[in-house]
């Protein structure tokens, strides 16, 4: 069994972390930390885990990390990077789910996250946990810094399209416009997030510049081996959970002739967790609801040269946690499915 | 025209206030404070009032609200009893939305809302603010202590049985299971209002104990000139605006042959803002969203001993805002549905 | 492996009970019947089960539905009395999520549902599918008629009050205040349901009468061993999932010094799906999401004379379709929660 | 006094002109049609109307539609241009807010609407009741088509681009990524369209091909004096009004020195139902909910290529009654907002 440790499980990523790892049938759950509600069991602060979880938070001196096999950061950005090293050097795995480890060029992290890099050699050995792309680097990693919800998405949409190795689309002018779920800011008290003020309401935010921008043309360079350039626009949607990204792509005159329908379907050929639909269809966040799949549907609207990706997904899953304990199972030699086969719920 | 003041324009209670009061043809607002958004234009924080409001808040200091003929309070407990003293001397009349003025014995305050009171003479010439009960006194009143949201609809939807001179129904065993929509906990930033917290969810809050009861028995028993005994359930809908109260009361023996429909239309004839709906309605709390009207429905189910009384309210009209407009017309004179003529809003 | 049959499997509770049982580890998916969707693959109908479910709709006449060892009707009422005889004489058990199975009296069968019961002498033999009530009678049963989504919190709710041999509450005045989300109206095209008229709105509905007051008080009056009288008045909450009953009962005089806590503690030890929350607790219907459990608070206002029991559920699952498949394991021997562990979804 | 009729008001777009008319100054209404309910009195089916609306629903047949001075149309496709030639005959001015009027090309309506046109001439003469674009051809139209509720988004997001003299944009390669509330349905009984289905979820539909496609390009192509090229990806949002529309243009190389915010903001000087919003704006849709007004925000992320337009408006004012309103306005000399001055409600 591995001994699981979880740091920050107060928050929508935490508690996601404690209903994927309860059940999962190689997974202890050793210890959750939170300063705050030190000594509190966590079945009281989220009652749905009564029965499922038994474990109290504990603060974070007495939580005895270094015991654990792996330990996941579902915390604020920083809390990672300033714990991983003493973590490592016991030998312990460890996972952020924060953007500590995402953006190898600390110059740009420090632009969108506003505080130095404390790690940057830990950040240079750290492996970008998407497994779809990344899958044997992280079967051998100790540190695993996961993508963003919206990155997971706009990656695994464009993929396909960019790891070709002549170019099929005009890759400097990319087009994502994400809709995300409320669940995606956090379990944080602010006042945009009331249900007051985002229900019944939609709108767009932070146009200007969003922190998943440079992680996604980081991993989509990364796919390509090219420069690429990417116009991302995230919207807020009335509803708790899912991330639906719209994904525009000028066709090159010379890939006019592509099966964009067959690229997708090969390129994902024998992948767990992405399911390229049948041509025609419009995936719904809902169908993910609860699991670790992403759906993904090509479209070409009256067989013009703009391509039109659909991708939805369960932000707080395969967004987020469940793709933490994807990377966990290939880090430890598990199926890479184990405890990840909820279905859906619907409706 | 009526010059209007606001204390505390940011909340929802402030916002619906200047809803009410930007197109009212006998108003002219001058002044809305805010400490912390002092300088910063209204329709800044609000863009629905882009073109309607022109005012800035103003730091109190700064404010003169003793040049207005009228200052609404839509503040924290607390604040306008602390401000009313000088505002009324200067010849000024205050609506308070808060509990400042609602609770005539100070004991009772101090035990439900934690702070003493420091204008024990004020309180006791304050009017409270129920137009369809305290009509007349209304009109001369300088200081109004404006009803909570459920105790509106508890005490008009019980008011026609309780009117009554001989009892009708076991008045020392009512019960309210009352349900509110979420603006009614305020724009607070507060980890249970928020979307992804409150939405596709529902429960009861405050069953042992709830400051709108005290306010709600004072008022019943004053309507039946007897004590009465209630048991108040308050619970969280996840929709914006909106309070539907089911109301229970056991008939008394004698009290059977009663025609409980016409006794309640005969009670509310001629009130502006009380539909007593055909026999057999289920009114909807969409069907009097924005609007000051507040609907009742009566049912005997199975013709047996049990009244089921239904009452929709929109809380922050009728049940704040809106009942503040309804009173202020009615102490200056106005027909009492100036301004307060909007059709609901529906879907 | 236990070879199962749905009859109706286009409407929540048929693709709740897909969810539940494809991943169950003691069943064979063998058939699923819509005689308007022949041919169609399930997953095509509802994209959350690609991957999951591989079997198509069959029209019933080729359904060969006597090769399976259990059948269950998700259907409308009046498809399973028609159905079973046949069924049963060929050894196939049947759970009946419908109502044809529920009311023991046919006059009153026949009163509510406007329809002749077709078989009396089944209804007769049929058990009610209540586990907590009826564990003994299941297990043994051929034909279960499972209880409503409402019946099931209602009578779970009063259960430990009225079990007790001397009466605890007036039990001529119970009332039951309930809420439900939505999804309890079925997957039906109809303009009450829709998002534009149920969402951001509150209502009562079927005060004068709804077809599950019968049915509870059946079940009331079987635990009581008494008369009972029950006034139920339901509400349609803005959600997709989920029913909150608050349940009133009148302490006895001479039952005042009852520790009700303790009672429903000690009624429910033991019992898997119910879980008695800490004094003082309120259930919200998420902490059950997706899940079989039904938790209960109890309290008693002001220490006063009136109980109130707050209960949740999820009208799909323990509501439906779990606890079809709970009466399926007690019917075959399994352990109870086999394939029934899910943790709720929250948030 | 503008004697007004309404032709199909059972709908959303029925509902909400009678919401608009009822209290508008200067008309009076006439009368209401529907076969389905003759002799309902209008405010049984809508409460909300009760006290507002007092007329019954008429049979068409009964209905002396021709005593009118203007009809409005708000009736499925096909309705409108079945009557409208004997009204105008009549003398009568006729409003549609279905998509009889609105395609001037006879093939491509009938390609899209999958019926024939039954009045070619009349299609010739009707006006597009756009007022910001077509204000003066509006005053003296006895016919008017009104654009679709998508359409008015993104042609009022685009048409300041496009009526340069010299292109602006790339005007073959837009695209506008909508988003729309489920009202925009209409109040039909759809499973797509229900609470259970809809809410806390979101998808692209008709990306294929949508009707507001064709009657959007010939707005544009009639704007600029140019071809241009469209691609139109709509969205459902789990919310009852609103729509938010996402434009993209590319800016020609010669025009990158242009002051866009400058160009809409003088663009749109003096109209009353458009506001350009300062620079770097996020429009929400609920800061137009109930009114008639359209936002705009204009923006070019990071000094790039790519202009970004966002458009906020309420589907069924702006997007139809409210629209139509204005136009009646303008027909009948009224100053263009005469009833159109609602506050939005918010929250």
């Amino acid at each position: 069994m591995i001994k699981v440790g979880i740091v920050g499980g107060t928050g929508y990523t935490g508690v996601e972390l404690l209903r994927l790892l309860a059940p999962h049938p190689g997974v202890e759950l050793k210890v959750i930390t939170s300063r705050k509600e030190d000594g509190m069991p966590v079945a009281d602060m989220f009652p749905s885990l009564r029965g499922h979880v038994a474990l109290k938070f504990s603060a974070p001196e007495n939580a005895h990390l270094e015991s654990c096999d792996v330990v996941f950061f579902a915390t604020p950005h920083g809390v990672a990077m300033a714990q991983a090293p003493a973590l490592l050097a016991a030998g312990v795995k460890v996972i952020d789910l924060a953007a500590d480890f995402r953006i190898k060029d600390t110059a740009v992290f420090e632009k969108w996250y506003g505080m130095p890099h404390s790690c940057p050699d830990l950040l240079a050995e750290a492996v970008y946990g998407l497994p779809e792309v990344n899958r044997e680097a992280i079967r051998t990693a100790r540190l695993i810094g996961l993508p963003g919800c919206y990155p997971t998405s706009m990656q695994l949409g464009f993929a396909p399209l960019l790891a070709s190795v002549t170019p099929l689309v005009a890759e400097a002018t990319l087009i994502a416009d994400c809709k995300s779920g409320v669940s995606g800011a956090g379990r944080k008290a602010e006042v945009t997030a009331l249900l007051a003020e985002a229900s019944d309401n939609f709108k767009a935010y932070g146009v200007k510049g969003h922190r998943h921008l440079p992680e996604t043309v980081q991993g989509l360079e990364a796919i390509a081996g090219r420069k690429i350039g990417l116009t991302f626009v995230p919207h807020l949607v009335p509803m708790i959970r899912g991330i639906h990204s719209t994904l525009y792509a000028t066709i090159l005159p010379e890939a006019r002739g592509t099966d964009f329908q067959a690229l997708f379907e090969q390129y994902y050929e024998g992948q767990r967790f992405v399911d390229v639909m049948p041509a025609g269809s419009h995936p719904e966040t809902r169908s993910v609801r609860g699991s670790n799949m992403l759906r993904i549907a090509v479209h070409r609207p009256d067989g013009g040269d703009l391509l039109v990706i659909l991708v939805v997904e369960d932000n707080l899953v395969k967004g987020a946690a469940g793709q933490g304990v994807q990377c966990m199972n290939l880090m430890f030699g598990l199926e890479e499915d184990t405890g990840l086969c909820q279905v859906p719920l619907l409706p």
